[in-house]
């Protein structure tokens, strides 16, 4: 909740674009109003641990993380749907910010701040388009699919390679233990049998260093 | 030239990850790598004016570009390929640096220190991903497609939009004039002549409200 940036209080107004016709304003409005998600701060720090990821360039880095590991995936999935899953999933935190997922407190009644962030987000765009990107978001949010399932499981790899790279990360800051961390992203052993075994690897030597509780 | 981080010698060795093949290995020490591009910071700021872009967010910004604009583009265009051209076309950056535009000595033997720089980034790669995508790289470079010249299409109409939101932004920064900035990106009038109109629009606004220089 903390991470939203209140200070933005309606999209840049392109009405001034005489010569423009409303389906493109509309279009240039959305993508402008996503910059935005340049200023959400994650949990999670960058490769290097000097700054906070923020939410545009985490969902960059997913976006190749699909595009190198779909073979790594389970079920016919189809590369560019979840490439275009990835890179709008985040998008309503430009509203409710980021919900960490160790901060209880944070994840109270998101799923519902997220609707109605997503009505008002992709509000923004030409009608078929609003509907066609909510359906993808919802299918994300939803996991009813091969390919929003795939997407998913990056989605909880990537900070488990950047926890430990920056030596504990969000597990040192919310003191997490082995069997939460191990419960939470479980869904991935199923998803990507293949990356949960990096998994577990990675919380086994995590554990062995003390980056991450043992249970 | 300024802005690569030199303090990075080596990718992090994923050596200790000892039941996991070689071939996962290379990919996952490719994401990290690519990591470092959340570090490399452009020239432009970003829409509240707050910092400078950096090069990761920026790339998934042009990938929503891609999403939402397609259908502006000349010629027929595979929206997945433009897409995935525009999540790798800054990968080399985490080796040389953005080169601004602007500015003559950053953009001098650019295209020959890029080449390098692919070699060694997409080499971290199994051999057929490194094929792959160094392919969509050279494609762009040389923007002979159509998927290749709408993407570079949208890599510059997206900092004419910025650069207007911030009042000026690169124009201000190196006392830009109007001709210069018309005849560096005079080839988006062919290559969607509909944003061109819309860049038409902005140049005429920013002149008379002294952002951009008049010539």
């Amino acid at each position: 909740m903390s991470n939203v940036n209140h200070s933005h209080a309606s999209p840049p107004h392109l009405d001034w674009l005489h010569g423009v016709d409303r389906r493109l304003r509309s279009q240039l409005q959305f993508l402008l109003e996503a910059d935005r998600l340049k200023t959400v701060l994650r949990g999670s720090r960058i490769a290097d641990g000097s700054r906070r990821e923020n939410s545009a360039e985490h969902s960059w880095h997913l976006a190749l993380f699909a595009m190198v590991l779909h073979e790594h995936a389970v079920g016919d999935v189809n590369v560019s749907r979840a490439l275009c899953m990835l890179l709008l999933h985040d998008l309503v935190e430009i509203e409710c910010g980021d919900s960490p997922v160790f901060d209880a407190a944070a994840c109270d009644n998101q799923a519902e701040r997220e609707q109605l962030a997503a009505d008002k987000v992709f509000g923004l765009l030409p009608i078929d388009q609003c509907i066609a990107m909510r359906r993808l978001w919802d299918e994300f949010e939803a996991a009813n699919s091969a390919d929003a399932r795939f997407a998913k499981a990056l989605d909880r790899f990537q900070p488990v390679l950047l926890n430990h790279l920056v030596r504990g990360g969000t597990w040192t800051d919310y003191a997490v233990d082995e069997a939460r961390e191990r419960a939470m992203n479980g869904a991935l052993a199923e998803r990507s049998p293949v990356l949960w075994q990096v998994c577990e690897q990675i919380y086994d030597d995590a554990v062995s260093r003390g980056w991450l509780r043992a249970s």
